[in-house]
């Protein structure tokens, strides 16, 4: 037998990292209900045509798809039959209904605007829905790269209002600071890297240049410009470019050199104006205890296409960390288009759980009372003290303590041995004289005090 | 372009549906933990060879498996080769690595058994571990059958003292009264069956006596007699059965009469010990507000064979309802040993989520505070009075109340119509007297009820 094993790119879950995950997942829950966004759950499977098409020709290949059942030859037709269609997919990879005809979850927004085309008549809109839940993707897997790992989305379709995006940038600043995470949330408009383009005399280029200053980050103004130069972008282009990355100054400060840049652009002044207008909104509804930044940053770009308004992304401003984006989104104009409805205009953001994990386990802001399972754990010692022990533990439970019992007589050593293991906060030891004085001995493990009291003392102790 | 929808057999689960879905899952969970069981989570793709051949030749046929990526033909030689093991697997469905090695989850058991053997030497035992994940069969759908549906299982391994089966009856008892469903815990042993078997003199025929009698509830004892007959049993073997079918009276009583019987069979004497003891220690645990019953069926059966011990089902006792059992379980030696850890003994339960949920819904026992997302609205009259009105919505967020602004100054009969059809319980209109008094007018939407109160008031209002 061989050792068994996971598949490459997925994760076990054990109960500490479960515990940590779920921490985040409820506080971000907890911030959608208090912002009105309602729950959604989609299959894990869609059919395949759905699918398709929707993310390019590296995401159509990294999509898992799944080999339909029954598949088996009864006899030599239905065998020449298969094999036919397993040739056709051999040119044209996963082109067979026959073969398979469904697939696995590649994110979630795809779903989201299915369910919305499916639902559209029994949806209230705008509707504003979140949804977490794993996806796959069959990358090569690498450092804080997964085949399987969860998205978090948050999302209203439906409104153009721009109070929607002030209430995203909201949801992000409450949750990062309920994480206790130092963030910078950096906001652009696709329409002002379109008003470069229009600088530039070249909107067709739009799509180069925003993947040129994508790389600023990385590479730095020389790189960019160099790339901007082999995208075939005019020398006065890239000094007109330059002169915009160039601008500092605090948010308002950069919005009005933009605007006296791109005075004579409509589409760059439609951006200008829809980030001041959010920006304003935001300043509305901010939180004053909250410790994160919004930062204006035009060379912001987010790689997908679908985006039409404003975008935003989340980095940590901790020193501590080294991490790209925790978070990103913006406003899309015709996501649903691609499934018959067209004209519903919709903005969401996602949270990188998997990143945020890391960052919250580098930085250690785990909340203390993290320690998974029972916190209490009972000593058997056998016989009548045995049964006293199990009534005593479901006193502690009927006080909404995680108690358990070790489940045998064993030697005290071995019992110690698993409290240890477990990182138990107390121990309880029912012996003679605790069960005749109705009683219990109760050990603090961290400090390894131990005193003979009531059950109700002990739960006033451990409540405390 | 095709009307969009789900695969066949696969559920959209759409907002007011997850939060009753999580209301379940969430009750659940706080009992487990309660009782010191740990959450696991296991990923969604196992290798393929850990799930082959543990679910019987129908089990392998409903997997679904997962086309490996990149699939294609670059040349003749690579084509022929693709070939060639794809008819291999029109031979033998899914046996080529090259073409299929992964699959979805088939289940809870299987996945947790191998994370067990992976990480044995970081678990301190016994290992009490709680898991809530999808999981995905290729059945027919059918009423109530689905392709992907939810399985919540609770586990202890490493420990064969009889208080975890005590425990686990808790867990059923505890969670089933919280949900407000009456149950009857069925409570059987598959050594009595075993003793069945002795009675007849025919201890090879255990699997047909217990198969037969799986279907009392269904065709009476007139029919299994029938089918005990057409599986080779005697006619004083089945007669045996029938005396022992035959026996009335409580728990204990039963337990007596089986022993009387049964005083010559070794096993079957372990079996009554088992359940006896069982019994005690849950007696000793037991909550006296509980309104579930524990009832001996010596009848169930439980189809899976690698139960060993104690087995138990749950079936809702209303007659509101007509459900099949909505949990079930029992002690396994050996589900370890299929990857090469022998002598581990586990005995755990499971709860039907779909079912339960059904029951639920039939029975009408979901707590009224279910209904999802914002349960405030406040009406958007622009300029002013929507800043007036975001200041407001913060406010209400700030303490605790979930709450959301229609994010346009739409008409007011496109405001109110969203909110009813959200059923808002209060919908608030901050106009310009509203606003220039600093106060809010609260209307319930239930009773129609206006009041021009503070915010402070209004909060104190709802959240009593």
């Amino acid at each position: 037998m061989s050792k068994p094993s996971v598949p490459q790119g997925t994760r076990d879950f054990s109960p500490a990292v479960v515990s940590k995950r779920q921490y985040i997942l409820n506080t971000l829950k907890t911030i959608f209900e208090l912002y009105g966004f309602q729950p959604l759950e989609t299959p894990a499977m869609e059919n395949l045509v759905t699918l398709t098409g929707k993310y390019g020709e590296e995401g159509d290949r990294l999509i898992f798809k799944i080999l339909n059942n029954g598949i088996n030859a009864q006899n030599d037709d239905a065998k020449a039959k298969m094999t036919a269609e397993w040739e056709k997919m051999l040119q044209k990879p996963h082109s067979s209904p026959i073969i398979t005809e469904r697939a696995l979850r590649y994110d979630l927004t795809i779903p989201f605007a299915r369910y919305v085309v499916m639902h559209q008549n029994d949806i209230a809109f705008p509707f504003r829905r979140y949804q977490m839940q794993p996806v796959w993707r069959g990358d090569r897997p690498a450092n804080g790269r997964y085949r399987e790992f969860w998205q978090c989305d948050a999302d209203v379709v439906g409104s153009t209002s721009l109070i929607n995006e002030a209430e995203l940038l909201c949801i992000y600043q409450g949750a990062f600071h309920k994480l206790q995470i130092p963030v910078s949330v950096k906001i652009n408009s696709r329409k002002l890297l379109a008003a470069l383009a229009d600088l530039c005399g070249m909107p067709e280029k739009l799509i180069d240049i925003t993947v040129a200053l994508d790389k600023l980050d990385k590479i730095g103004w020389i790189g960019v410009a160099k790339e901007l130069q082999e995208r075939g972008i005019s020398e006065e282009g890239i000094w007109q470019i330059e002169k915009v990355i160039n601008v500092t100054g605090d948010n308002n400060g950069k919005l009005a050199a933009y605007a006296d840049i791109m005075q004579h652009s409509a589409i760059g002044m439609e951006g200008i104006n829809e980030v001041s207008k959010t920006l304003a909104y935001y300043s509305t509804l901010a939180d004053g205890s909250w410790q994160g930044s919004i930062d204006v940053d035009i060379s912001l770009a987010r790689g997908l296409n679908y985006y039409t308004g404003v975008i935003v992304e989340v980095v940590c401003t901790s020193d501590k960390v080294t991490m790209g984006s925790i978070g990103g989104g913006g406003r899309y104009d015709d996501l649903t288009g691609l499934f018959g409805l067209k004209g519903l205009s919709g903005v969401g953001v996602s949270f990188g759980i998997d990143r945020i994990y890391d960052v919250m386990t580098q930085m250690e802001v785990w909340p203390e009372q993290l320690a998974s399972g029972a916190k209490i754990m009972i000593l058997n010692f056998g016989g009548e003290n045995e049964t006293y022990a199990l009534k005593v533990m479901q006193q502690l439970r009927n006080a909404g303590l995680a108690a358990e019992i070790y489940p045998d007589a064993a030697k005290f050593d071995k019992q110690m041995k698993y409290a240890n293991k477990r990182a138990m906060a107390y121990v309880i030891l029912p012996g003679d004289e605790e069960r005749e004085k109705g009683l219990i001995s109760l050990k603090n493990f961290s400090t390894g005090e131990q005193k003979m009291i009531s059950v109700e003392d002990a739960v006033k102790l451990i409540t405390q």
